[in-house]
């Protein structure tokens, strides 16, 4: 069969969600073996989801790894160039959509040995820590900002020529800091893929005691991370980064 | 002396097993400086057991640095070429059995110290954390197929070429995310020799108290991790990934 | 736009403290996802905060990224060369000043949400664990000359000429051993702009029950490091590191 | 002035007993920023202790960077050629004394903060979790011998020949994952330097209420790692590694 860019995006990003949402589930579902095991687990783990995200999408035919809607954005907008956005967004949403009932799948006697339903939500999706839509929407584009200004640092010729070997560790890397450090507020969606996709799953899956999808925070984390990669890529633009 | 392909996987796998189940043994039992250290301590150990494991059996003289029969599998499906498996497979279940006797050893006076039998079993053998046959042989399929194409991703031209330098150390970052992302549930043995040599030697060796070896749950790590092995060795030959 | 060593100072500068200062905002404000997460996650932040620091400076023109007075200080001894030093000087000030806003802002609703004053201070500057300025000094001086000659073994040949790909990370490696070793003291300013910066912007903040900005102490984090900075210059110069 | 390979064993053991005791300072005295942090802490910042060292070390002029008596003997034993180690004996316990000298120095407050005289003399001397002669010279022994092994997988050309750029990160990894998986039993000194030279220093420091310096145990961590040391020598030079 063909490995392609759609086919790296789509397996490159279940694999994010599976590995990334995976970690959380571990932390806040009940009876499993990493049980509140806390931030530093939260943090490590988002962090290599990107790394392995990152390599299996090269290896399935993507080069480019965006493994997210915001990247595939702010690389458009750096170089002027929207004709990947229709594809890499699909492929991003459809594999962040398997990841998430995959983690489902992967933790099935947890979710119902798990009683409060915001923990169940939390193995899908963000949320606010302070619900307050203006100060959440800031600290996703923030995070975004971050995000682009340092994957534009790590790969030295702009988003698209990553270097090779070690540059899907420090993507990784990357991500660990924006997690540590800018995470608190609002469990750094910074990817709408990453936080709508498995909200969808969350809102079809036949998950015991679910509770609501939280659809009225839900443009948060896709709008904000967006306008974050936009102001990075047009940075990118100017300053030929 | 010689150094071959069979005491590389021979010494890479014990090696693996002194320090992997040597992590849990701080962890769990009683008295150690490591004592409920938790999920970061444990899963970072195991990291690193990987990489100094494939480190060592290079050395020894393994270049392709398996230690585990998973991945002998994944590569033999990958390039339907079975001739490696019945040394390979051998050298990792005398090397896992002999790792876990080193663990003990190692820890010599902490057995007594440590009053219940499952967490001395948990120094050898991974169990489930709800007991459910069908999901935790899910759970170890599932990162296994991580595990290989993890493996493919790094290595980048299928599982038989490791990038040099760097490489182990990758390595040691997928079994990192792996731990960290989809251990909870089952404990990831994700590689049968890993689970079943220590579990023979937990049998054979006069620990105090020990309690059951629980065989009855052997199959799922031998069994869940080989099925998914394959899988991910059949995704590497469709794809030539 | 022109990209210039004073803008990758000033950027570089203001990502660090946005990522450092971001990290202790995390652990220490009341109600965050990070909230108490301890100290394997400050340091661990404030690593990263380097690696990233640096590769954005690099991005936006500054190939030395020094991100600190203290290390242009030890440059400009070490080659007896101070011509950079009024510009960097100034960009770093301006960088940590900003970036020191941009923790405020990316934890707007969680400073009311936080009763004690030292915590918020501690968001922005370091205080002594027990106050003793000449042993505080000491700790400051202390950490800053390991940290001049960490750069000068990461770099081989003197401060100015950091090793490429790796590099950055590496900086960030030594930046987390000084802090996981030398900052239970004096919280490891070892930087006299990421502390003087956001004292400024604390004082001037419209922070919520922010209190004290501990000016008192406020020359210990500045001359400690740069002290120790010369030393470190003058055992590069007299060594030839 | 003139750097050698006598004065980069010297400075670059002190370096690595200034943050490698500093840190089990940070995390054992009263009143640190890191009190109480936990075993991630302590292993974490070892393994860096040793990256940062073994920079410094090769920087002041020692290309072998061994900062540990049991590394200089392994490498002995494997080539045969003892001329080495009367000087790097003697460089390397300078330099272990004098760190531990600089880590008293660097927590002067905080010795009076903390009763616990066992507290005191674990920031400079290893001591065991449970006291079994027999089985705590196995663990220090055994912890040797894989730190001889991964050393000669990780110069992949015995010992002498080090990987260049990469190399100090990964034995600071080898020293993370012993720590992380051995250290449990007796706080992994695997370096008499690293033991006796600190245990000095505590005799001699004015530390108030610093209680015994323990030398009935001194033996172990001194013969241990040799004996380790000596075995792993000969496993190099009888395979080739």
């Amino acid at each position: 069969m063909q490995t392609s860019p759609f086919l790296g995006e789509l397996i490159g990003t279940m694999v994010l969600l599976l590995l990334g949402n995976g970690v959380v589930a571990n932390v806040v579902l009940k009876q499993t073996k990493g049980e509140n095991a806390g931030w530093i687990v939260i943090t490590t783990g988002w962090a290599f989801a990107v790394t392995i995200g990152v390599f299996v999408a090269k290896a399935f035919g993507s080069i480019d790894a965006h493994l997210s809607p915001a990247v595939t954005l702010a690389f458009a907008v750096a170089t002027d160039d929207y004709s990947k956005i229709p594809s890499y967004f699909l492929a991003q949403m459809i594999g962040a959509f398997l990841g998430a009932i995959l983690v489902w799948l992967h933790h099935l006697p947890h979710w119902a040995a798990t009683p409060d339903p915001g923990s169940k939500l939390a193995c899908f999706s963000t949320g606010p820590a302070i619900r307050n839509y203006g100060a959440n929407f800031l600290s996703e584009a923030l995070g975004t900002i971050v995000l682009i200004l340092g994957l534009a640092g790590i790969s030295s010729k702009g988003l698209g020529q990553m270097a090779v070997g070690v540059g899907p560790y420090l993507v990784g890397v990357l991500v660990w800091s924006i997690g540590l450090s800018l995470g608190g507020t609002t469990g750094y969606a910074i990817n709408p893929a990453r936080d709508l996709g498995p909200r969808l799953a969350h809102a079809v899956l036949p998950i015991p005691g679910k509770g609501s999808s939280d659809w009225g925070y839900a443009w948060v984390p896709v709008l904000g991370p967006l306008v974050g990669a936009a102001i990075g890529g047009l940075l990118i633009a100017w300053y030929k980064l």
